[in-house]
């Protein structure tokens, strides 16, 4: 059983679901990187980018109260959103120093009226509803003025390094005190950012995955990670001056599996770069861990240690697992794949939190983010019924687990792939801009209702369900 | 919507269900053709039939209570239910004669009192739960002294002949007559008999399909046809002696497409020959009639006429269309097909039931079977929403369908095919006896509560409601 | 390398070979079971049968110099032709005593003289050509006043019982006879008759293969293996009184591998059931063991042992290897399988040469058949080149294998399967009646050119010589 | 009927064949921008090379004198080899003014004397074996002097640019000339370079190849194929002063197909921009034309027109057809694609041939490139058949195309894929350093001999041959 305040819930973010209307001028946020790097010719033209663009999305800014309605109808307590640091400050803060003493009036100058007003409208309407509100306030999109991602991916000289600007953390600071200022009322949970390693991973390291500013070099990958770190602490100061309600991160965590049961020392290895080296920088300063999960990763010893800058690589991931399927196929553990090649892979949920947990012990979980690009819904009906029995496992073991925020609750922008890969619990008309639910959604309410997911496991079509 | 008094159930037939326990021998009925049939020793070897036995089976004669429960926990009015003919009488009736005086007497003296009594403690369980009790006479499995299926395919000599005798009729009209003055009490919907057509086609003409006799004859393919429209009509005559409930017959209607809308001829000439003929022979012996659909037949013109017997076939149907398709795999249309390799085709159930009510006027519908073997529910949610989106519009249109039963509730014993085709919402555990229900039935339930597809029908992945 | 004398031809047949004009009434042979069994309505109705008739063929009986030409171009030494026996006899033999003074006088009153006189002008081109004539005397089609395939499978009284028929024998061995008084002189090699027990097996045993009668009776399998073996030994001795050169018989072997080398027991029944039951019985009265492989059989040991009539089977071969693999498709092994969906496995045949040569010490071995239908020629050049491998190891080994005959040189009528399965080292055009070489038949002539495949062997593609 | 003095043979270059021997220290060459690029980091990580290094290659830097035999053996009249410029000149030839007296004589002073003896010796040992000798001098593989492809790729500034330098032509000819006076004595055809716009298009334009150095620059693709062109211009020139022998350049052209005959603006934009601007810009210079071609391009107009740079694009080429289908798959026209994913088209090289000899009217063609990868030989035989068919009837129809050239001869380094990619006639063992010939090798010299495909044609087993 899922304990009585156990939140069940679905997250989104800012560039993904709000713009929807291309001629509403008004809505439409050019200042974000990612804004520009999907429509850059270089990624047209060799197909780094999908070509979709954002503008033609979910319309979630406005039609937030069908969504709300949504989420109620299906059993929901919780909604998490992003807020666009592009969309409160298109222009840079950079000028104000973070020790002004009047910082915050100085910051509201600047800062986008209309934005700040229009999220509040946003959050209002869940609270009308009863849902909580919990915001995230990066979600891999940075402002222009922040990173200039084409200047970067062709090694041009620019001040505009993203995350690899010594001065990011501090004006990462400023944003987030800003936000708290303005939203300690209404906010119930707090998040500072999303999957920061994987913004560094993709951008810096393993760059074909069309992630800006897709420029290899090992150095800046550590340290962008590090930046996050500090970015993410200074936020946390920043945001409890203002609140006592929970400041957490979202932190995809990679749930590492071997070839082998005696490479326990590759495991540990790949354990530490994909999940602890970055946790551990900011473990002082969370109240909650936040714990994105989509499926495993396998790896296996490479036959010679290779060195890349600072590293020293002892095992790669290997294809035909994970994350690493044929898009829509079957793995090579003959589970089935997702829209995206991601192998359906529950146990390693179940694994991950208690794994977590016994690292980072006192320190509350929620799972932040779970999900599947299934445009026809084959696989998540099983999806969510496998991964919330994981979750359930996890919690009767004693492993303190909050919620469950399933991503996402309509389908989505999902970056360089566009509007192919398909995650939504609601089927989304781009072109009417009308959610319905898939059946899927009704599972999601059948177990938010009944709090379990015990009379449904029997039924387990991939034989999953055996951890 | 769905009128109020619209019934949504399921249907089960006795052969596929009843059995599932092969150390109780009082529970095995071993007197029926296809007892026999599916383990006879030239159709194992050649793979004719699964080698998968009935006596394994869902066990619904033990376990009706649960079946019951959850057809009422899902919003189910009425479930259909099959009588074993062989049960009832596992000796011949031919001695007593149709006009004997004491007909009922002397039938009681023979018949099984245990089956008897049996089969009313499951009516009697369906009506305590509220359950509607609609209950069909013959599907398809014949007592073992009226067919000796293995002498009729080995062309032996045999007065066991099956539907080819002449007596048959009659036999069966006393089976019938027995049958009313035991239940009328009780049943508020019969049916003589199920998908009489498929019968005769896969037994005498389309003999691949692993239906006994399995003996090539399109004499006996007509003759048949004959017997078993003589059968329904006696039976209906019979059955009305007892009761003013409704007494219809089951049929398993083709909707034919052609190749090309110029082969008008061949369309009327296949739906002559799959589904009016037979039809015409008891039109006036019905009450309702009950329509089992699954998918379509496409045909396409023969460059030359052929001539089987008594038959000039102007047109065959065509491979990777309807239920010729790949197993799990593509139709050449694009469509999906089930795990039997059958064509998701909702379009065929909402054009058949204008074409039956246009041609038998008056006579209320009724969709006795519609459902699809996906034994990890990939395609089910889908299936029921379109297929019942298509009885809804065709409602709208102004037919009269007064319900839907959904093939299956449970997991059964497909036939030949034995238990790899698996038609149930619920999944079923045929070691455990154990019924899970599959995602799929909660959108049955949703329909059954909202009385109605609207809300659900924009979530269409395959572009097929389109009609 | 291959020995001096070591010869190099193509194997064919009369009835999937000989006619080929369908206007052209003399050529048509309509008196044999197999040309009623492919036009019969059920048969067709039901898919057994490809609906392609022999008539529209390959045009043998007519473009024989055409045919002999290409075998000398491409460096053959010999060819093996059939003798249609229903063409010599179109009408019964029964009523001529085998013991008559003038047995062959008589038979010659009533054999076809035209028949008679073709097929001498055929030998006699070969002979032009400097090509060895090998001839077969029965390959799968009988005289319908021996056989009425129909009847017998449909269970009707019949004295045309074909290979069950008591009298059988004697018939053949007059037919031997009166063939090696007619042709004696020009003769090279003589057979009796090609692969007897996929007559009986695929007759009365595993009869979804599409082969008359396809009637089950295990009984009958065994009595029909007796008979041919009877007919066989008759023969032998008939046309031995009128030559000295070699006469032997033409046999398909299995290769069993079993899937567990713990297994032995089932091997050696698999072994013994498949090649040495036959072979053993007529051992005594054969010059030379036609060897015809394609693929092997893999089998596994059955849960329990399952009782047919005579029969006691411990195992069962398993699809997914040898010839029950998808055609065009990949068996379980790994290896392709052929158009036919048989695996290619060259090993089998060295293994066969081996197991053959070592029960039947002294008799030498020719390779009478061995090839693969293979539309686009993807395999068969390789497959040419590891099974040549395969018979030059076992000569190298020792084992005396006197040639090897590929079937086919030109595609052909593969009995129920039509012309869709092509065996020809030459591609043939049906309509046109042209012969085109495939590539491989540029690798057959380099290979009977250089004596040997070991400048071939280094390309390997699926790494199958092994061996 | 190919001519008499029509020439038969196989292209190489040096870099994807010389190297076999990674411990023979002297044969490695590790002064080209490609030996460096395979190896980079970045590309590994992220999959952008094969990880395969080219000095496990096929090694005729050492095995010349076997395959110069296997040509021999094969029918072949002519083989084409490649000259590292890095090898050559190791080290920058800049300081040597071009209009220098003693430019021949300074040129000498740095060049590698033992490559330069080392190559005469490789063509040596071909004029032993009767072999035309046809050298190229530049393959895709630049000096380091010259090109910094890792610098260029990240946006660093580097003076080493590669084709975009403004002094890379006179380099170019320096170099031209330098081997003309080594070499004049023994060289029948000369070509100056290899597939410019492949360079040009790879590098700067569509950059997710894996060609260095992959940065996107439409204004740098237009200068690189300028650059190319006076390249050309000023070797050819420079190599005519001390030969008479022709000298030429070898081009990948491109087929271009469109989705709708309406669309002869695009098709003629396209041929125009793959085609003729570049060889506009040389054909002055040239004593023949060499033809590479492998398959087509599908194009279909773009919804908009696009702007890149200096380009408006009307159109874009389709997946699924030419070289964008699925490695091993079939295309979308039905037609086999090879083991790199590319259609087997070969009427697309008759009408090259047509449209090339159409425009630049008296120049003579030579096919200088066209092959498949195919590990396994499946399509290499009709491949052959198919494309010299195409040939020979461009011959027939009065196009001066003087010999075929195949890719290539033995198996080689692919480029970013390595080894995986196999377009040998004979296959390569790259551990033993064996060549073996495939069977399609046998075809080819079939053919030689032969001097026509006529009687080869017939088989078409997909119906390609109809042009």
């Amino acid at each position: 059983m899922f304990p009585e305040n156990f939140m069940f819930g679905a997250s989104m973010s800012g560039f993904q679901f709000e713009m929807g209307n291309p001629s509403a001028r008004e809505e439409i946020d050019p200042n974000s990187d990612w804004f520009v790097w999907v429509r850059e010719s270089e990624n047209l033209v060799n197909g780094i980018v999908s070509g979709d663009m954002p503008e033609n999305g979910a319309w979630y800014w406005n039609q937030y109260d069908k969504v709300h309605s949504l989420a109620v109808d299906f059993g929901m307590d919780v909604l998490r959103i992003g807020i666009e640091w592009s969309r409160i400050f298109p222009t840079s803060t950079k000028h104000i120093p973070i020790d002004s003493p009047n910082l915050l009036e100085e910051l509201d100058k600047i800062a986008s009226k209309s934005a700040v007003a229009h999220y509040r409208k946003i959050m209002e309407n869940m609270k009308t509803k009863g849902l909580k509100v919990f915001v995230n306030l990066y979600h891999f999109s940075l402002p222009l003025w922040l990173h200039d991602p084409i200047a970067v991916h062709r090694g041009k000289q620019t001040d505009k390094m993203g995350w690899i600007s010594d001065d990011i953390p501090i004006e990462f600071a400023k944003f987030a005190e800003y936000m708290a200022w303005k939203y300690c009322d209404i906010v119930d949970i707090w998040a500072s950012m999303n999957e920061p390693h994987v913004v560094s991973q993709l951008g810096y390291f393993v760059i074909n995955a069309g992630f800006p500013p897709a420029y290899f070099d090992p150095e800046w990958y550590v340290k962008s990670l590090k930046n996050e770190a500090t970015a993410h602490n200074l936020a946390y100061d920043a945001i409890k001056k203002y609140t006592t309600n929970p400041v957490g991160i979202i932190y995809a965590f990679a749930w590492v599996d071997t070839v082998s049961p005696a490479q326990r020392d590759i495991f540990e290895d790949a354990m530490e770069m994909s999940n602890w080296r970055f946790m551990d920088m900011i473990k002082d300063k969370i109240d909650y861990i936040g714990v994105n999960y989509y499926s495993r990763m396998m790896i296996d010893r490479l036959p010679t240690v290779v060195k890349f800058g600072p590293f020293e690589m002892r095992w790669n991931s290997l294809t035909g697992y994970g994350q690493s399927c044929v898009e829509g196929g079957i793995a090579l553990s003959g589970r089935p794949a997702s829209d995206s090649g991601w192998e359906i892979y529950p146990e390693g949920l179940y694994k991950l939190l208690k794994a977590v947990s016994q690292r980072y012990r006192g320190i509350p979980l929620l799972v932040t983010e779970n999900g599947i690009s299934d445009e026809k819904d084959k696989y998540r009906p099983f999806y969510i019924i496998s991964h919330l029995y994981a979750v359930e496992k996890a919690i009767e073991d004693g492993i303190d687990v909050r919620g469950y925020l399933h991503w996402s609750i309509i389908d989505n922008y999902e970056w360089p792939k566009g509007y192919t890969k398909r995650f939504g619990l609601a089927y989304t008309d781009f072109e009417k801009k009308v959610y319905v639910p898939r059946p899927s959604m009704y599972i999601f309410k059948e177990i938010s209702e009944k709090r379990t997911t015990k009379h449904l496991i029997g039924y387990d079509p991939y034989n999953l369900i055996n951890f």
